[in-house]
């Protein structure tokens, strides 16, 4: 029996701390609340220990750390997620992220990250310095790069990761993944609130994957996502807590509580990420 | 114990009697009967005694009349609803309209009715005689007005109020509610049928409530708008029946059976509205 | 005891077998197992002869044939519907389809298709060879000529109908069906995924029919479809397949055991599409 791989994990450390999630935990903790949870301890106490061992207890084996470039939500560099994952190997992952504005510099960025040891690339549009939309024109040589090369590219669509609810609607995340056909992408936030729209993009698009993480937990449409993960989704589905949105441990153990098959369970907690990031091997 | 308060009422008086609602009934009972309810006998009557019987019968204490500056569904002027106001002390409670088109003379205005007793502003900007929406600039001038002097805006989006479904659309109440964050907005009709969407908004708005009066009763999406009462919505999801739409008495009784927890059913009924009028002194 | 009349069947016969839906069976046998269902075997045959005994087995007495006109899906010429309808009498109803770009050959198209014994029109327009919308003001003379001689029109909004998400947007039908309120406007693939918002339209527009075919399936907002199907849709609800893209047989099996009023069951498998096509006298 695998470990979880969460695939949206922020840890109390350098690069982290420094985000307006751990800068405002008023905030963060009323967010929290309002999904009927309980803010983590760990996050309060910004303790890595504490978030490790909620990590153990969880069962949750490996975290995928988003790197973040953003004014609206404060960035996390590239070279603090690669330090993270160097000082605490097998247990987190790096998506790497980058300035969109500049296309050479962004895709030389990324095949350094990847060479680093990152298994993808994170891209948030609507929390760029200059909120973009997902398919802006701007991040087109950066998709194409990554198609060409087989990176799996985690879209933040849904949620509040834009300056307003335009940002999430799931025409844009339908036009990229037509426009780029073998690119993996999973949308991170599941496209939350778009519930339905969204799913009919996942129908439509065989190389779109969803993750609705913190907004999966008792929000509008949670039991059309439960829907579909049970069924057409249940290769593409990906679990996620958004820590420390949502708490490591307390979202784990509602996560396990909820009527997936038995074989979706670990399809979603474990074998559809494994797949995608190349974890198989190294997690077994 | 208190009676409910009905967040939008419209009694057979003058003001309203001459408005689509009253004039055109079999418009009227149509949409009353796609709900699954039954038109009221003082709306066919025209009965004002019939009305207030209906009020007792159901336990509803106040009714909130909103004011109405409108070619499409019939204007109800600031005059009209203060008359009702003087005539029945305690039983209805006014909100002003105003031409939006006019922002010095809209705001006198505004503060005329306050002065008068009323005590929040009704905006519907799809149905202004040159169809708005509600982030028309035209509007954010007495927006500010509002927020500067600390009253609530009752603001239609959803159902049918407007040319068409644009009109409901949540992102322009999005935009509204994070541009004046002070702003306590009530969004009548609830953003229906954009359910997924405008729970979002109130997830992440804190200054945004939700009355979807008529349009909760058996319409898509009523799991989700209850599920969101019993949660993080209970402190701003607001009771209305829409009466002549649907019927006082009926609707209440049918809302009394809604699966809402004792303690929410007295905020959604009461509490929240109470407070966003300040009646919670005066009907005590 | 009628049988049902299917209203979206494509039967495996010249006009549609060169189309994508039987060229390319892998792509389509995708998503029929997305919804949940195994593909016909006649689909897989290409056996006309099958594809009538399933017909019969599932108690399907009228298929409604679509033309169309198109490059996305291929395109199937009225001539082709018309020899169906020649070849099996009583069994097969025509749409007829026509190019949009030329107004006065289009209306003349129709009228003659008409003549020959078709019974409505068939639009589909994300699916032209230069895609529109559906209030694109070229099909405007079209609608009219269609409200003017009592026509009923067929208009895909929905599903994989367009070249992305957009062209499935409720506010398209809301618009059509507004300008033109005598024309009857059955939405084929029933506006999913915007289940909420075209449930909304229809409230609104007593001419709109919703007929969501496949994608009632298994498919997110199917509650929501159903519940509209037993209130205020009872009289606007149509039953179809979509066949080759769900199964005639299992299709009708798994909606027979939908949980419809009696009495609805039989409106939406079969009397409102016959009001519709005015197939009550000559199928009973």
């Amino acid at each position: 029996m695998n470990g979880f791989i969460d695939f949206r994990l922020r840890p109390p450390l350098p690069g982290y701390l420094e985000a307006v999630m751990y800068t405002n935990p008023e905030r963060r903790d009323r967010f929290t609340r309002q999904l009927g949870l309980e803010p983590a301890p760990s996050a309060s106490q910004r303790s890595i220990a504490a978030c490790l061992a909620e990590m153990d207890a969880a069962g949750v084996a490996v975290g995928v750390l988003p790197a973040r470039h953003s004014d609206l939500h404060g960035s996390t560099p590239n070279s603090a997620v690669e330090a993270i994952m160097q000082q605490y190997p097998g247990r987190f992952v790096g998506l790497a992220a980058f300035d969109p504005t500049h296309r050479r510099a962004a895709i030389a960025e990324i095949d350094r990250c990847i060479a680093a040891g990152m298994r993808g690339v994170n891209i948030e549009p609507g929390a760029y310095p200059v909120p973009m939309y997902p398919d802006d024109r701007r991040l087109y040589p950066i998709y194409a790069h990554c198609e060409d090369q087989g990176l799996p590219v985690v879209l933040m669509a849904g949620g509040n990761g834009g300056p307003d609810l335009s940002y999430s609607d799931p025409i844009y995340v339908d036009r990229v993944a037509a426009d780029f056909p073998k690119l993996p992408i999973v949308v991170s936030h599941g496209g939350w609130p778009w519930v339905h729209q969204i799913l009919h993009v996942a129908y439509r698009r065989q190389n779109v994957y969803l993750s609705p993480d913190m907004y999966l937990c008792n929000m509008a449409g949670m039991q059309d996502y439960i829907d579909a993960a049970n069924g057409f989704m249940q290769d593409r589905f990906i679990y996620g807590s958004a820590y420390p949105l949502a708490p490591i441990q307390q979202y784990a153990e509602w996560f396990r509580g909820l009527p997936l098959k038995p074989e979706v369970m670990h399809k979603v907690t474990f074998q559809n990420a494994a797949r995608l990031l190349g974890l198989e091997a190294s997690t077994r």
